[in-house]
């Protein structure tokens, strides 16, 4: 049994963070699922949802990490200190996972220069300028380059970590967790509805 | 500004209840939502979601009313004052939106005998017997009856949302919404793509 990470942060869009917790939370065997903050403590969802954090000081570093969106990220990119702790833990875990500007957060660390990644299509433009080394991708519901795994808006957080999901644990356990959930898995990554034109 | 509740207990399924909150967080003229249990306090979801309720006794209770189902249900339908607590909210409800296993407890309270329903697909034999008063649909992606909508599992709840969202403030609100979380709405109450055959 392993930790999985989620990274919550005051203003976190609900359906990023939870759409894949759904998911991943059939996986009862594999993987115990940890909902951590910077200092810990209840942090609100831009849908107003309280949870109770663990702090991040107290986080098994090792575990893959998931790192929401949200308009909540407008705010951390501005901070120095809540950008170095976020690479210092990228770094350390085993996959790092990203839904809508989730990615726009993760890019002003760096650690994803010169590797592809997507973000949310409505806030594209935004959320690209934030990692001017990062092979943005306009047409993508999402894409995996290395450890990182980076998906298009709220949504595509659960087409991803099915995704996720099928390579660490084979099809059709993936496409159970699917089923179970009465979920239409977009399982292309390359369909991506909501692509400008 | 209305408040908008939802019925949280320890064992409710993540994305009942945050699928519909992402999208009714989007109308952020009308609605507040609350996130309630019976005492309040800490509740955690099946995938250890822990969220700090409201007491029941500190809802505004004409507001509409959301519950979600999962495993938690099973243990609540044997509780005389949880069903007499939760019949006598569903009556001063203005609206009452099941997902999956939701509509079993609703069922419980008596209050829609007569009416239709539908429930999660995978667990059909066993929510259906909870109200052999009801008239349960075996193949609909949800149901609107009076005041009652009830939806299939875990990501039905977003469809149905989506359609209270339409019969409120019209279809193109309800698109707008979709497109914003990337979602792809099943806006057609009769396409269950998970009912038996």
């Amino acid at each position: 049994m392993q930790d999985f990470n989620f990274l919550l942060f005051d203003g976190f869009e609900t359906l990023d963070a939870f759409g894949p917790a759904e998911m991943l939370g059939q996986l009862t065997e594999e993987y115990e699922l940890k909902y951590l903050s910077h200092h810990g403590g209840i942090v609100k969802s831009q849908q107003g949802v309280p949870v109770d954090t663990v702090p991040v000081a107290r986080a098994k570093r090792s575990a893959p990490l998931l790192i929401p969106g949200g308009l909540g990220t407008r705010k951390l990119i501005e901070s120095g200190a809540y950008i170095a702790m976020l690479k210092d833990l990228c770094e350390d875990a085993a996959f790092v996972l990203t839904v809508c500007t989730g990615s726009a957060l993760l890019a002003n660390t760096h650690l994803i220069d010169g590797r592809r990644a997507t973000s949310n299509k409505n806030v594209f433009a935004w959320a690209s300028a934030q990692g001017t080394g990062v092979r943005w991708q306009k047409h993508a519901r999402w894409v995996c380059d290395g450890k990182y795994y980076t998906s298009s808006g709220v949504s595509a957080g659960m087409d991803m970590t099915l995704a996720f999901i099928e390579h660490r644990f084979g099809k059709a356990r993936a496409q159970e967790i699917a089923r179970y959930a009465e979920y239409v898995w977009n399982d292309d990554a390359e369909n991506d509805p909501f692509a400008a034109e």
